[in-house]
C-alpha cells in the first residue's frame, strides 16, 4: 500500500475532480485488497494513489458527459500483457530487462486492454501467472505460486492464475487472461468464474507475448457473464483499427441459440478421467442443459481430445520456441524449469514435422465440424479435477496435461469456448465449458446465460435478459408485426438466420394494421401519417446484414421490408405491404397488433 | 495416337449415342494434336477412343435434356491433379509406382476437375510439368523440356507447361493447371493466354499432389477470359461439399469493379528488372488501363516484391520437403536435380524459423493491404523477360528466381490474380497481371476484361457484356427502377457495395410508377395487379446478400424492397414505396420509366 492510501470512505485528496463512483470503486478495490493478504497475486501492483488518479480521470469524463460502459471498472492485468508504462515479465523478471526479452516498460498499452481503458476501466495492477503462459497450474512462476482463492492447498489453476484469483477474491472485476491451451478457462473452473475465449483472432493480439501466436486469445475472467460479455466485445472491436488482416464477425454471423439448440456431450467413454464425484457433477450439468431448452445428442469426442496432444507433445511446440526460446537459451536464473524444458525442446522440431502437424490439426477440425453437424454446440467439463499443490509439485507435468484434457485443442481446432460455474464437486467449484464453432461465439455464451440463470430460451418460459450486451456487433434491427412473432408459424424462419429477440416494441401512430388474405395468415403494416393511425405492437429482432438480405431475397409477396417508426422515436426495418393487398386486407388496427387480433377473433379465417 | 483414332471427319464407330457436339469437338482436338507433333506436352495421352467415348456420355446427356455448361469442353490436366483411372506422376514417373508416391492409379478424380466433368468436360490427357510443380521454366522434366507453342527456342513457362502449350496450341480448351509461385501465370504470360489465379482456399486442393500446401492454388488457363471464368466458378462451388472449414465467397463479396476504379501500380523502381521493350509494354497495358476508366496511383510494391524471397529462400520450403521429400530422399533415378536439390533444403530448417517466416509475411500482408488502401487493384506485368532453353540451361535456379518476381509473392500475401494478355514485346507475348484482395476475385476479372476488350465499364462507354459469367455464386438480383439506375444520383450506394449491373429489364404490367416529393427526386412503384398498369423499365443488380441488406439497413422512408414481378415471368426484390407516399406522388406510369419521364419533364421539380 502506497504512502497515499485512502479508506474506501476517506477524502478525497490525489484525485481532482471529485470522489465519483469510479474513484468509489477503486477505494473499495483496495479495502478488499487489504483485507485478503495475497501478494502472489501480482507481480506488480500499483500504488492507490495512482490508481486512483485514473478513476478521477474517468469520473471527469463521467461528468463531462461521456458515454463509458466500464467506468470504474478494475482490471488485473495478465503480467504476459503490455500496459504502457509497466514492465512486461511474462513471469519471469529478466524478461523485463535482457535484450532478448522485452526490456524497459511498455510503450503502448495492448489494443484488447487500451479498449477497455477507453471504455472507463482501471487498470489496478500486473497479475503472477504460469512463466510465458505455459502451464495450467498457477504454481510455475518465481513470483511464487498462486494458491486458490479460497481452497488451502490446492492450485489456483493457471496460467492465469493471479487474475482469476484477484476477480475471485472480489478485488478486480475484470481479470485480463490469455487462453493458449485452457489458461482462461481452467482457472475459472477452479474459482466459480466466467472465463470467455471468443474465436482465435477476434481479439487483437498487439502486445501480448505470445506463447503459441497462432493460438493465443486474450479473454476474461469475471464472476459474472454480462460483465465478461460487455468487456469482451470492447475487446473484439477493438480489433476494427488493428489491422487490414485480422479476423472479424462474418456478414452472416448468427447471433441467437435457437429456443431448441441440439448440444452435442461427451460419450461416457470419454468422461473415463473424470472422478466419481466431478462425472456426477457433470451429468448434473447435462440435465440443467436438457432443463433450460436443449436437447442432447452424444458425440465421440476421442479425436478433439487426441488433437490436445499435438499441443506440447508435437512440433506446434515450436512456435514456444520462436517465441522467447532465444531469451530462455540465455539460461536466465529466473526461468522455471518446467517451462523452460516444454518451451527448448521446440528447438530441435524440424520444420516439416510442424508443417505435417498443421496439416493434421486442419484434418483434426474437419473431423470435428464433421462430428458436431447437425449439433449447435458441445458442452463438455472444463478440467478433470482439482489438485493440490502438492500433488503438482510431485508431478508437474503429468497433472497439467491431464488439466488439459478438455481445453488444449479447443484453440487448435478453432472453436470457440465460455467456461462457466456448474456447480460444486469435491468440495469445491465445478465448472462446464461450452464450445462453439469459430463465430459462434454469441450461442455459446447464450447457452452459457441459460445454464447460469436456469432460464429456457423459449419465448412460453421467458427469454434471456433482452438488454443483455451481445459480443457480436453491427448487427441491424428489424420490427415484425406478424407471422415472425414468437410463437407464431413464420418465426422459425428467423430463428434459422441466427437472428435474436431483442425487445417488444410499438410503432408510432402512423400505421394501421390489416389482415391479408395469405397462407399463413399475416398482417401488412400500412403506413398512413403521424397521428393518422395508432400504436402497433411488435417485436424487433436483431440479426446480421447478411442474414438480413437473406431474409429479404426470399420474403413472399405481397410483404416488403422498409423503414418504420417506432414509438419511442427511433426507426427501424420493419414489414409493410404492398398497398394492393392492404386494400384487400380487413382492418384490425383496433386491436393494437396481431396477437390481440388474433385474441379477439377478428381476423378472418 | 492409338489404334481407334479416327480423322475428325471420320465416321462414328466407338462413341455411342451419335456423332453429337461433344464427339465433334473431342475428334478437332485430336485433328488439331496430329497436327502438332508435340509429345513433350503430355505425360499420358488417352487414345482417342477412350475420350470419344467420354464425349459420347456427354452427348447422351445433351440429348437427355441436362444442362451442362462445360459441354465437349476439352481438358489438359497436369499431372500432379488426379484424375480418376490413370497415374499421378507429378513429372517424376517412379512417383506414381514408389510407396513413398502415389502409387498406381488415382481412386478418386480431383474435386476441382470433377466438377469440370460433371458439367460436360472431357480429359484429353495429363499433361508435363516442372516436376512437382517446383519451377517456372518448364524444362524440369524427365519427359522432356516443354518448348513454347510457337517461337522456336524459348521456354514455355511453367510448371504448368504442358497444359499451357495443349492450350496455347488449340489442343485443348481448359488446361488445369496449379499455381503455387506463378505456375499458372508465367505460361500464361508467355503464350498469351489467361490464368485465373483464385483467393487461395476458394478452390479445393483435395486430389492435387501439393508443392507448398499451404499455398497451392488449382487454376485454369484458357484461351479467353470467359472460358477460364466459367470453369473456375465451378471449381470454387465444388468446394462447398468439400469439406466444413473451406473458404467460401463472404456474405459481402464485393462482385463488381467500379466504373472509375483505382488501380495500384508499381513505380519505375519496382520495374527495373524489366527490358526496355517489355518495360515500353507495361506501361502501354498501364495506360489501358486508364483508357479503359481506371485512375492509376504509383505503390511502392518492393515489399511486396521482397516477401517474394521467403518462398524459397526462407523456411517456407520446409512445406515441399513435407510434401515429396521422403519420397526424394530415396533418391530416384529420374528425380529432376534442380528439383530435387530445392525440396531436400527443406529437410534441415528448424520448426521455429518456419514459424518465423510465417509471422513475416503476416506482417507482409498487413503491410500489403496497408499499401493499397483506397486501391481496388494492383496491375504488375506478369514476368520479367521469355529466356530461350539455352538461358536457363545455364542458370537453372537465377533464371527461375527472376520470372517469379512478380509472381512468387502473391498466394504468400492471400492475394488473388487474373494473368491476362497484353500485346507483344521483343517479338513474343507479353502479360501483366491483375491483383486483388482475397475474396476479390471478381473485381480483378473485370478489370481483366476491360483490358482484354477495351470496353470501359462506364455506363456511358457501356459496360461489359451483362451476361457475362461471374465467378462468385450465391448473390441475388436486385431491381432498381429510379434514383439507383445507372447515371441516376444514387447508383454510387449500389456501386459502393459491390453491386453489379446484370441487365436492363420490365417489370409485368401489374406495376404503376409515382414520383415521389422526395429528395433527390425518387419514383415509387406500385403494384396495381396484372394488367392493371404496364411494364415499368428498371435495371437488375446482383449483389452479396450481405451488401442487400446492409442496403435495406440504410434505406430511407419512404421507399421499401420486396418482391417484384418482371415481364419474363420472374420475381426478384425490387423496389416500392409505402401506400401514403404514393398517395403524394405524381403518376408518370404512361413514361413507362423513370428515365423516360424525367426526359419527358413529366416528373415536377
Amino acid at each position: 500500500m502506497s504512502a497515499t492510501t485512502r479508506t474506501a470512505d476517506g477524502p478525497v485528496g490525489v484525485a481532482p475532480g471529485g470522489d465519483g463512483p469510479a474513484q468509489a470503486r477503486v477505494r473499495a478495490a483496495y479495502a478488499r485488497l487489504a483485507q485478503v493478504d495475497r501478494p502472489e497475486v501480482w507481480t506488480l501492483l500499483l500504488p492507490q494513489a495512482q490508481v486512483l488518479a485514473a478513476a478521477a480521470r474517468v469520473d471527469d469524463r463521467l461528468a463531462a458527459g461521456e458515454h463509458l460502459p466500464l467506468a470504474g471498472t478494475t482490471l488485473a492485468v495478465k503480467d504476459n500483457v503490455d500496459v504502457a508504462g509497466l514492465p512486461t515479465t511474462a513471469g519471469c523478471p529478466s524478461f523485463a530487462t535482457d535484450p532478448r526479452g522485452r526490456p524497459g516498460p511498455a510503450a503502448v498499452t495492448a489494443p484488447a486492454v487500451q479498449a477497455l481503458l477507453d471504455a472507463g476501466a482501471v487498470v489496478l495492477g500486473k497479475t503472477n501467472l504460469d512463466q510465458f503462459a505455459t502451464g495450467l497450474v498457477g504454481t510455475r512462476s518465481p513470483y511464487g505460486a498462486v494458491r486458490h482463492a479460497t481452497l488451502p492447498g490446492r492450485i489456483s489453476g493457471g496460467s492465469s492464475s493471479g487474475s482469476a484469483v484477484a476477480v475471485a477474491l472480489g478485488v478486480a472485476d475484470v481479470g485480463i487472461a490469455t487462453d493458449t491451451a485452457g489458461s482462461g478457462r481452467v482457472p475459472a473452473a477452479f474459482h466459480g468464474l466466467v472465463g470467455i475465449k471468443t474465436t482465435v483472432g477476434l481479439v487483437p493480439t498487439e502486445g501480448v507475448v505470445p506463447a503459441c501466436a497462432s493460438y493465443d486469445v486474450v479473454t476474461t475472467l469475471t464472476r459474472d457473464l454480462e460483465t465478461g460479455v460487455r468487456a469482451t466485445r470492447l475487446m473484439v472491436d477493438a480489433a476494427r483499427d488493428a489491422g487490414p488482416t485480422r479476423r472479424g464477425w462474418p456478414a452472416d454471423v448468427r447471433v441467437a441459440l435457437p429456443d431448441a439448440p441440439v448440444v452435442a456431450v461427451p460419450r461416457a467413454d470419454d468422461l473415463t478421467s473424470l472422478s466419481p464425484s466431478w462425472r456426477a457433477a457433470f451429468d448434473a450439468a447435462v440435465a440443467r442443459a436438457r432443463d433450460v431448452g436443449a436437447r442432447t445428442v452424444e458425440v465421440d469426442v476421442s479425436g478433439m481430445l487426441a488433437a490436445a496432444r499435438l499441443l506440447y507433445d508435437g512440433a506446434i511446440v515450436a512456435e514456444r520456441y520462436a517465441a522467447v526460446g532465444g531469451f530462455l537459451q540465455t539460461h536466465p536464473a529466473d526461468a522455471d524449469p518446467t517451462v523452460a524444458a516444454i518451451v527448448l525442446a521446440g528447438a530441435d522440431v524440424p520444420a516439416a514435422a510442424y508443417v505435417r502437424d498443421r496439416a493434421a490439426l486442419d484434418a483434426a477440425r474437419d473431423a470435428a465440424l464433421g462430428l458436431l453437424d447437425g449439433c449447435d454446440l458441445l458442452l463438455l467439463p472444463t478440467t478433470t479435477e482439482h489438485p493440490t499443490l502438492a500433488e503438482v509439485a510431485a508431478d508437474p507435468v503429468g497433472v497439467n496435461k491431464r488439466l488439459g484434457t478438455y481445453t488444449n485443442f479447443v484453440n487448435l481446432l478453432d472453436l470457440a469456448a465460455v467456461a462457466v460455474p456448474a456447480g460444486e464437486a469435491a468440495g469445491g467449484p465445478f465448472g462446464v465449458t461450452v464450445l462453439a464453432r469459430a463465430f459462434d461465439d454469441q450461442l455459446a455464451l447464450d447457452l452459457a446465460a441459460r445454464l447460469l440463470t436456469g432460464a429456457s430460451g423459449s419465448p412460453a418460459a421467458g427469454a434471456p435478459a433482452a438488454d443483455a450486451p451481445l459480443v457480436v456487433s453491427g448487427t441491424v434491427e428489424l420490427l415484425v408485426v406478424g407471422a415472425h412473432l414468437r410463437g407464431q408459424p413464420l418465426q422459425h424462419e428467423l430463428s434459422a438466420l441466427g437472428a435474436r429477440f431483442a425487445r417488444t416494441a410499438h410503432t408510432s401512430d402512423a400505421y394501421r394494421l390489416l389482415a391479408l388474405p395469405t397462407s399463413p395468415r399475416k398482417p401488412g403494416l400500412v403506413r398512413v401519417g403521424p397521428g393518422q393511425g395508432t400504436t402497433i405492437a411488435g417485436e424487433v429482432w436483431r440479426l446480421a446484414s447478411g442474414a438480413l438480405g437473406a431474409f429479404l431475397a426470399t420474403l413472399p409477396a405481397p410483404m416488403t421490408l422498409g423503414p418504420v417508426d417506432l414509438a419511442d422515436g427511433s426507426r427501424v426495418v420493419g414489414f409493410g405491404c404492398t398497398a394492393q393487398a392492404a386494400a384487400e386486407g380487413f382492418d384490425v388496427t383496433d386491436a393494437g397488433g396481431w396477437l390481440a387480433a388474433l385474441d379477439r377473433g377478428l381476423v378472418p379465417r
